[in-house]
């Protein structure tokens, strides 16, 4: 997907928000618990209910990997459930020496036809550019995350600032704003501004939003452009809204109410 | 597998040498090329044939993932054919917030029966913890690499030293010497001895050694403690050692010349 198609996408919708399938199967609703290939069917009721308000979905690896090859095959089948054109995001948080981050972006690239994946930065350049070697696919790499954890690190004090914006600037080096964006926490808005004056130009994709407390009003100040910039994601508040036989619609009213404070983050 | 279970086995095979099965298909030797289950028959010949000489195998993820829902099953296979006692290391290099974390421990340490597997500390306290809640099962979390790619963020100053130190010294107050190691990648020697100085009795998992040309008797100079403390990994050097139908005997043969040299790295 070429960043043309996605302010174009973000525009028609009249919304950038990203829902997350983070697919437990023992938060799945009582009569989909189970069900054989009930987080497949959960899935898809998902998309189902929200294809129209969102712009594109993110699956996290580690829900799937955890339930072994059911797991990946549930994986393949969610992504072959995702309407064309819509942005289809791995959160992998891969990264590793070249020769193996080459077998990475394969991976999800190749094999399954995500169109970005999420990238660790700890082991720089030489584990980025594999992804980068995929013409219109996109690479997002962790800049601040929205857990507790990213003060251990990433906010630390390093030489010439603290480590999330030594990341980003460097990584600017690397990709343009065409196949390269940041993962930038919700909740730390103040730091989202910094990220934007590092890399004016590139898509932020923002988790923290929902479950974790994020504002979407108070990131659009901080860290929207003129094509908007920003791809907030929400997880759990959607998936999980409801645990009864009406979760898609839930979903669809929860979402519609994120969608309904985008109104600040859109394209100019 | 306990601390005191690894030195011994250290100690009795005399070996601290850890074989890598990053097993791409287009390497196998010619007549495994296009046999199905090539890569499979390839690991269980490698692992046949180097089992008495090394106390482990790693297996990296993403030489199998790239292959899809046969790859993981190539891995699982292979994971069975590694005798019982030995390491079984699962180079994974994952890490994400608490609750995603935790799935990526359940798939390693629960649907894999791994008895280690590697973490990026990017994300924090949060992203570790998970793994460290396994009782008998090891973290691995990466300090220094032994990419070039290891200079862009873990070598830079931070207030209080390098970032690769930072980590190395937050994580040893996460994870006592019987659950965390940490990477220490050959290729930086000198910086291999500050590990050993802020983590006395950790063990540390040494890439590098082989293909990217780091040296085992200087490694064990700077990086030796009482326990030896120290793993070598190679991979590619060992498993492709021939290209022909005697890649298990040459694969012998290269791995007795690397524990040859592996005399000052064993337990006092």
């Amino acid at each position: 997907m070429t960043l043309d198609s996605l302010v174009q996408l973000i525009r028609s919708r009249k919304s950038c928000l990203i829902v997350g399938l983070d697919t437990e199967v023992e938060k799945l609703p009582g009569h989909l618990k189970k069900a054989p290939d009930g987080a497949l069917y959960f899935n898809q009721q998902i998309i189902d209910a929200t294809a129209d308000l969102c712009v594109g979905y993110k699956i996290n690896t580690a829900f799937y990997e955890s339930r072994g090859i059911p797991g990946w095959d549930c994986l393949e089948k969610t992504l072959r459930h995702i309407p064309e054109g819509m942005l289809r995001i791995a959160d992998a948080k891969r990264g590793d020496i070249g020769n193996s981050s080459r077998h990475y972006a394969r991976a999800f690239f190749g094999t399954y036809a995500f169109d970005a994946v999420t990238v660790s930065p700890y082991m720089g350049a030489d584990s980025i550019e594999p992804f980068l070697d995929y013409p219109g696919k996109w690479t997002i790499l962790l800049g601040l995350t929205s857990n507790s954890g990213s003060r251990d690190f990433q906010l630390k004090e390093c030489a010439s600032g603290p480590l999330y914006l030594e990341v980003i600037r460097k990584a600017t080096g690397w990709g343009s704003p065409d196949q390269l964006m940041f993962v930038a926490g919700a909740t730390h808005p103040v730091q989202v501004g910094k990220i934007r004056e590092a890399a004016p130009d590139y898509f932020l994709l923002i988790p923290g939003i929902g479950a974790q407390g994020g504002d979407i009003e108070k990131i659009s100040r901080f860290g929207r452009n003129r094509n908007g910039g920003l791809l907030f994601n929400v997880s759990r508040n959607i998936i999980y809204a409801s645990d009864g036989r009406d979760f898609g619609e839930r979903a669809r009213e929860v979402a519609q109410g994120y969608v309904n404070q985008m109104g600040h983050s859109l394209p100019e």
